[in-house]
């Protein structure tokens, strides 16, 4: 990628204002690298751009593998660009690294969204922790934001994790489940389920319209017993095919009804919430990794770890020394 | 309470492991002080006693204001003693400083239990952050094992986090519902269902049987639709009555089903587990009021907070800046 070698030009902010494509790639190519001076510049970029973020819808999707999300995407972003929408798709996926890309394979599925000039794919950056690639994503949402893209889409698989940090950085999360029953059949983590704020059962055409149906039934009322209302939403459990198109137009109608109910205070709300926390998980993340890195910690680290584990030393005494290790005298608490 | 002021005789550890009730009282004191020669005495007493630790049931148990939970204990705990088992009750409450003790109100409702020298009721520690209580709670629960209790049941109120630092540090998270439809209407947090182990409907008798069983049924199936399998172990709801004793000893079989099936190896693997993570707790929770106490910083982070959350500054760039403040200097991440 040239365009990382290269010091951010003083027009990247313009063209990117003025919704330039190559601008864009080139912003979140700044964005994602892990080059001090790189750094600099995009956080000199964002500065610059940020009064024109923040007006897009941002959605989180997820699904298990074999859910079908490209195809939803395809289907859905297509919808909303025949509505004159233009639509980016960012990706979240810190297996990418492990299982060789998945995400990228999927990526070139969309071949439809990626060859209109009205929507713009990029797929997961590459390496560093689940923290390092969460906030490389949200500066990319930014990024596509600041050119004029109205939606803004960031997908990950169900793994775990991840399913969090994506519904921590949008303002609807949208889980896509298969026309079968149960969690545990789908292959779902704990808790991911309770986390949306929309649930739809894709595939639900031909021989499956029948399952969906039934899945969505049930997942609707196992939400209404565990799930309390919040901001005044109910989550509904919606019904759709990727492949037929039917049912898309309603996940869209649903999202402008969640809008409605939470309000735009509601949103200000929720986008505040969150930037503290990003500002709050930068930091902790920091100060770990510092003293994860400090030598006299490294160094004594597995041993105090594996004491603790096997209760040979209780933790607390075991943090006590290793915050010593790391300079850090105790104190009264 | 005179004991804090005084140091540690070398007997404590002594009078400890033998069990008097006296020395566990101590014990607690010291380790609920935040004097720091208090906290080194607490550190080097349960260095001294922990490998007479580990050996009882740890039992989370929480439920909504108005569930039933000291009778529910005072039942529990008296059916236990008459079996032969030494049953100490801590109790976790954060909220407690501010709603005037809380927890301590209900302890004094638990007179029976109270009275038994089979037993041992330790209200709440007052003040300090749930990390705090959380910690001096995880410690006295090894004193308690120290001094051979058997069973020690961590009790909480149902008011969010205190649920999960609970689960944290027991064997088997219990939680007690009301016998009514759906968390919104128990006032149940979001989220807390999905954590227990074990779910029992409380005040099953009378009037209230039938919506008891209805409330499980329910409770039931939507934990099976949601809740995937963990460890072998399918989560039962039980119906009980504090009150009138029934379904009270069907809890404790639960409870040794439960044992049995994570095993001896499930059980070691959850405690190693939850010993890393308050490792690791403790030295985040260090690493943050440090920072946050941190003289630049404490003055910079108010107008930081409140630019991020206005959306005027990027939260990467305000952490950088923060931790500038702190003395850590930016580098290639």
């Amino acid at each position: 990628m040239p365009e990382s070698n290269a010091p951010a030009p003083p027009s990247l902010a313009t063209g990117l204002l003025a919704g330039q494509r190559r601008a864009l790639a080139r912003a979140i190519t700044l964005i994602e690298s892990t080059r001090a001076d790189h750094r600099q510049e995009a956080e000199a970029l964002l500065a610059e751009v940020l009064p024109q973020t923040g007006r897009s819808v941002r959605l989180g999707i997820s699904g298990v593998p074999g859910v079908g999300k490209s195809s939803f995407i395809e289907t859905f972003g297509a919808a909303l660009i025949a509505q004159g929408h233009k639509v980016a798709v960012l990706a979240i996926d810190p297996s990418s690294r492990r299982t060789g890309g998945s995400i990228l394979g999927d990526k070139t599925r969309m071949e439809g969204l990626a060859r209109d000039p009205r929507a713009f794919i990029r797929p997961s950056p590459t390496g560093g922790s689940l923290g390092g690639v969460a906030r490389r994503t949200r500066e990319s949402m930014l990024a596509c934001e600041a050119a004029g893209f109205d939606v803004v889409i960031v997908e990950t698989v169900g793994v775990g994790q991840s399913e969090t940090a994506v519904a921590d950085m949008v303002d609807l999360f949208l889980l896509l489940l298969l026309p079968s029953g149960g969690d545990e059949l789908q292959g779902i983590k704990k808790g991911v389920v309770e986390i949306a704020d929309l649930v739809v059962v894709n595939k639900a055409d031909g021989d499956m319209a029948e399952a969906a149906a039934r899945a969505a039934a049930e997942y609707q009322s196992a939400l209404r017993m565990l799930r309390p209302v919040t901001q005044a939403w109910q989550v509904p459990v919606l019904r759709c095919s990727a492949l037929t198109g039917t049912g898309v137009p309603e996940v869209w109608e649903a999202i402008g009804r969640y809008c409605d109910a939470i309000g735009e205070d509601g949103l200000a709300e929720r986008r505040a919430a969150q930037a503290k926390a990003w500002l709050w998980s930068e930091i902790d993340d920091t100060l770990l990794a510092r003293f994860r890195n400090h030598p006299a910690v490294a160094e004594a680290l597995p041993a105090a770890e594996r004491a603790v584990m096997a209760g040979e030393i209780t933790p607390g005494l075991a943090a006590e020394r290793l915050l010593q290790a790391f300079g850090i005298a105790p104190e009264e608490s």
